[in-house]
């Protein structure tokens, strides 16, 4: 409880939030965990329920898409915010993995989208499908980091469309800055 | 040979080139390779040299990155491009990874990225360490993937700023289509 002194004592603070036992378990007296120590966090939390847990490639992504001080590690707000995001996207691949595969096709992956109200073209399915499936399928870890990407991505377009024209304009450092981060 | 009825007679021909028996191993009668064969192909031609082998979520950007006919595989012209870029990237790798760690640190990623033509500013760096960094290093397997994106997403940018301001303007799907490739 070091790093948040001024929280804890009263009823609906963080000591009471169940999701901070297995976040203080592994963030230390910083209050902060890498991206090694959220993959122990998000497992140990049973996130990922009778799926295979992340893997470390996603959990650092996890990480950069909400590091907004660059600190590279990801405080219990965030945490917080991540995992019921994470718990959202696996309800949702849950009803279309019907057969408990651990896998959904390519029309249940743009099915899933529309139902998050994310309007994407054919050909961009096309090429989400081709970037993410094996063998015509997406497993639950891709198809959670497509969701984490689609997300980051959106956001920063949308900052950009200011006049909600469905147009934004990127000057190139700030372009390599948006995407190299996914 | 199936495959590439006019070639592989004359000197010159596919048929001479080494490279085109690594892929034609892998590639069957279709003449195109998918991410698994590509990191077979890839394990076999010892490109990696004493570095680890490829893994298959490279692979798997890679021929997406290349993928221009959205096939989901990649031919032999497309194969023979990646290696050349693949193996000079290797080259620059080893001349910063001068204790054969099989990593390189911050700021040899920075002058890896400036001898390669980029310009990037201290804050995009920073946010590449932070995605890509382990403990402060990067090994080549993700300087790899750090190559193959940037220069992709430098080539979108550039396609679309036709009057070279540094500037350009995207749809979003357009946008979704160009990084969620990567």
């Amino acid at each position: 409880m070091m790093a948040f002194p001024g929280y804890g004592a009263g009823p609906g603070g963080v000591a009471q939030d169940p999701l901070y036992g297995y976040f203080s378990a592994v963030a230390g007296q910083d209050g902060q965990i890498t991206a090694d120590e959220l993959q122990t966090c998000l497992t140990q939390s049973g996130l990922s329920g009778t799926y295979k847990p992340f893997n470390l490639e996603t959990c650092r992504l996890m990480i950069s898409m909400l590091d907004r001080d660059m600190s590279n590690s990801m405080g219990f707000t965030e945490f917080k915010e991540l995992w019921q995001a994470v718990n959202g996207w696996k309800s949702t691949f849950a009803s279309y993995d019907r057969d408990r595969s651990g896998t959904v096709e390519g029309h249940e992956l743009q099915q899933a989208f529309t139902s998050m109200g994310y309007n994407l073209s054919p050909q961009a399915m096309t090429i989400i499908m081709n970037r993410y499936s094996l063998n015509g399928r997406i497993t639950f870890d891709d198809f959670m980091s497509c969701c984490i990407k689609l997300r980051a991505l959106t956001d920063q377009f949308q900052r950009r469309d200011t006049t909600r024209t469905g147009r934004a304009a990127f000057q190139y450092d700030e372009f390599i800055q948006v995407t190299m981060n996914i």
